[in-house]
């Protein structure tokens, strides 16, 4: 099991590395065959790679992406939920994202699995 | 599959029906062989009558209960996430816990299942 300190340094590097575009950073918080299935419902990616191109198909879509906390991270040293909202640059417009992350974690703080729960119906200018 | 308008009456009345201490109408938000898990990692319950259990030991911890969502439900058809405060009152005291629960629902928009994350260290006053 992680501590809910691990816990909520993780959840914090994944806010800042995302935000800063560190690539390398963020793929390093999750485990060798950690999955990603964000939004929830579609296909699952698995490992490294897979979540890497993830990270380059989200990264397309805007001119720059930040991640900021609204809630949490709660749960326990195996699991956790946050809000956050992402806040999307699109050619001088700024969209937010509403999202909630749950992510199981192995014993070291690492990301084991990552749930995206976001619905693009909620998504609006700032 | 639900509907997003048919979630969204739902979680509204999951906190409307709570935070008015009305017990049939929130347990009638459930379908028969529902899930509760609350919080993450606690034993689950299962069915009206264990999750009335539920309703009857978290009622009993505070004079009232009131729910106030901050976020979402966000989600698909299926499943959605919210992220709530908690807000209880306990000898004129005001304990506030910020809660985030993820649902899955049945084809009618009932609650098939509900886990909260949520963590003692981040009960606060408010």
């Amino acid at each position: 099991m992680a501590t809910e300190e691990q816990i909520k340094a993780t959840v914090q590097r994944y806010l800042a590395t995302f935000s800063a575009g560190d690539r390398e950073g963020w793929l390093d918080l999750f485990t060798a065959d950690a999955t990603v299935e964000d939004p929830v419902g579609s296909e699952v990616c698995k490992g490294r790679d897979e979540i890497g191109a993830f990270w380059d198909t989200s990264r397309s879509l805007a001119d720059a992406i930040t991640l900021h906390l609204v809630q949490g991270p709660g749960g326990n040293e195996r699991e956790a939920a946050f809000a956050m909202e992402a806040r999307a640059e699109i050619g001088g417009t700024t969209m937010v994202v509403p999202t909630i992350d749950v992510m199981t974690f192995d014993d070291d703080g690492k990301i084991a699995s990552q749930r995206a729960f976001w619905s693009a119906s909620a998504v609006q200018p700032a």
